[in-house]
């Protein structure tokens, strides 16, 4: 018998007294032994190219603790108290000029929605917009966490493959086509347009308009989210894809460009739409912190950011050469890989049969990690792919984590050329680290 | 005919291009009217007896800004980084040892998910228990965010009368056995047991057992939510459901013991509840902030925040006597009030046929604010009653505002003998102000 919401806590199941009260939107929610290897991964002898983490050590510490100093002693009955759910005017303010800098010309500052990180931003988003059941279509890959943030909201999420210049619009159009064909008009396409999560990828210009044209065509939200935009290693930033339509929902975020450890993202979007975000962030957390957004607002006026983003966009662009260097020099031949033209990540292609999922433990064991490519995609695909990360280590230890990749992947081919392909199991859960890996 | 989320956005209705794509649980996020009347309210020349603000002036700011400096400077970069979505390990032990004060012996550190702020922790125990449709039984009158919470996510609603001791049991039992025959036995039971908002009263010690066992008996989950424990005029802090009952989910906030600017709260649940919650939390916000976080570690490690806490307790008493005071100077007959031995808040009942929500405009307009009770009601009620807040204004202040408010009744009690009743009107949307007005 199925056990019912009124039945008591049951204790001859002691690890859970509520099994029986879950909603069914919880029912997925379950951490990968994936997962748990990259706990592993976090050791210092290990190279980690798995994580997603800035190098804030390249922010001036002392000129923040300062900063901040001065904000406590001499604001502190407002920045420790409580704030707007909104978030705080000025700030808004100051975002409305970042953005100008991808394009954005039009942005109201009362059209914007500070939060927690943007990954609450994309929560809130979810959370207005999607009915369990309703359809999500996203890039192939995809921001894993994303991919979470759809199933805590039990959305159905259907893919567009991306090649080097980002997703295909033919692709694109034909997805919403069918899916409409079905009866199952998706409501958002959500989309890394820049520097992508995980694949490394930018739209290109001549896509972005296409794009946008056949989402507007087929009545689907884009919701464009850019938090490595201002990351380029070349020439001016990537115009955003809002700053051609003001129907796209955008989502921005300081932890890339300041620092993660605040927690400060937002939204822009339609009036309408805002108002709505407002509401939902109210019931989710009251207010994004008034100290985060008081820093943030005072680093943006006060500090020199622009330089301080040079220095991020030449430390990382160094890294990503020390990581195509090394590639080149290692890998075996039937390996491929893209060059970012910014952000953190490149995404890398395993001859066919290699499984980057079950080669991960030996990778560990020969002290280098990386994220297999099936996290990022919601249906089986990914297993030849992995995603390498060079935001994190220093440049000799990028070379020498790639060096010792290069080596397992050897060996993997050599294993598999007498073997053949290893049996495939099915992992459920999160299947990449937590941004707080290394 | 109903639009359809295929259709292309709706420029005809400008202000919501994406009208026809909300979620089901989006139709109920609406701004009310009687909430735009707060930001009135914040003006200076208004006393305002409405927000739940806690006094943090009484914080030694100074102290504050060198520890955040000192913290910045010598641990930043792990401060400003990404931190693990359960929350910082050292703040999960010392939070064990805050909750010890209140009966909690045997919580493990394990067990504890830090949030962004406690409403965070209930947005999260809402998410991974509530499906729409699904009851929750609360209070009533009870917080009136956790109402919105349980709306954002299509929970029904249904009430248990307070009396001054807290929760009627008899009539907790009556309604859960109700609820059960009417085949939709609830999931949680949401309760404020101590120095309750809005309410200000707490669960005598005699019937906290009873309400456990009764909750118990029924196969429902206490949701116990405790902001204000600590903040007792008297004695010891009350003994904590949760500190006779494992299987209660415990909320708790740093919020009115430090600063809400922080944004720290927590849950301590059940090992397989809490690793849901953690999964929920990373696809929510990824981590709480690991700043925040560590301020709140260290400042429970190297301040002496019970010295501290004396001082809030000693400094609310007063205001609270300040109310009281006034309240039996200028109140009129046939106007009732509860004594709270802690917390934020008064709860004042009108004699019937009196619309405090009708009257907060003539209040506001001779400068005084309040809540009204309908607020805190998921069903028609509390028409004539009001929350009362003496956290935030000074003793001087609290009396003139007393007094400006009971001059407002006496008019509105002359109105009503000479006129009649005042028509009713539905109001949708929150009814109370966002905690950050005063």
């Amino acid at each position: 018998m199925q056990p019912q919401p009124d039945d008591p806590p049951d204790h001859s199941h002691p690890r859970d007294p509520w099994r029986t009260h879950y909603a069914q939107r919880a029912q997925g929610m379950l951490a990968s032994e994936v997962r748990a290897l990259f706990a592993v991964a976090s050791r210092p002898e290990i190279v980690s190219l798995a994580g997603g983490m800035p190098n804030i050590a390249a922010l001036p510490l002392d000129d923040m603790a300062a900063l901040m100093s001065d904000l406590v002693a001499r604001r502190g009955t407002v920045a420790l108290q409580y704030g707007a759910a909104q978030g705080d005017a000025g700030l808004r303010e100051s975002i409305c000029a970042v953005m100008a800098r991808e394009g954005i010309a039009d942005a109201r500052a009362d059209d914007v929605v500070v939060t927690a990180g943007s990954q609450q931003a994309l929560d809130l988003v979810t959370r207005v917009f999607i009915d369990p059941g309703d359809t999500v279509v996203t890039e192939a890959p995809t921001y894993v966490t994303a991919l979470n943030t759809f199933a805590a909201f039990q959305a159905r999420v259907e893919h567009v493959p991306l090649d080097r210049e980002g997703v295909i619009p033919e692709a694109l159009a034909a997805v919403l086509a069918r899916l409409r064909s079905e009866g199952r008009p998706p409501k958002l396409f959500y989309t890394v347009p820049t520097f992508q999560n995980p694949a490394g990828v930018t739209l290109s210009p001549a896509r972005r308009q296409q794009v946008i044209d056949i989402c507007r065509r087929a009545g689907v939200l884009v919701l464009e989210d850019n938090p490595y935009g201002l990351l380029h290693f070349d020439g001016e930033p990537m115009r955003a894809l809002r700053a051609d339509d003001p129907d796209v929902v955008y989502l921005g975020s300081f932890s890339k460009t300041l620092a993660p450890g605040l927690r400060v993202g937002w939204a822009l979007a339609p009036t309408a739409v805002k108002d709505k975000l407002v509401l939902a962030a109210e019931s989710a957390v009251l207010s994004p912190s008034p100290l985060a957004q008081m820093t943030v607002e005072t680093y943006l006026r006060t500090q020199p950011w622009e330089d301080q983003l040079k220095v991020f966009r030449e430390m990382y662009r160094e890294r990503r050469d020390a990581l195509l260097d090394a590639l080149h020099q290692y890998m075996s031949p039937g390996i491929g890989w893209n060059t970012p033209g910014g952000g953190f990540f490149v995404w890398v292609t395993l001859p066919a049969g290699l499984d980057a999922q079950a080669m991960l433990p030996r990778a560990i064991g020969t002290r280098v990690a990386y994220v297999p490519g099936t996290g990022f995609y919601a249906d089986s695909n990914g297993r030849h792919e992995m995603r390498l990360s060079y935001c994190y280590p220093t440049p000799d230890r990028i070379r020498e984590g790639v060096r010792r990749l290069a080596e397992v992947i050897r060996e993997e081919i050599t294993l598999h050329e007498a073997f053949g392909p290893i049996p495939r199991r099915t992992v459920r859960g999160p299947q990449a680290p937590g941004p707080e890996l290394p």
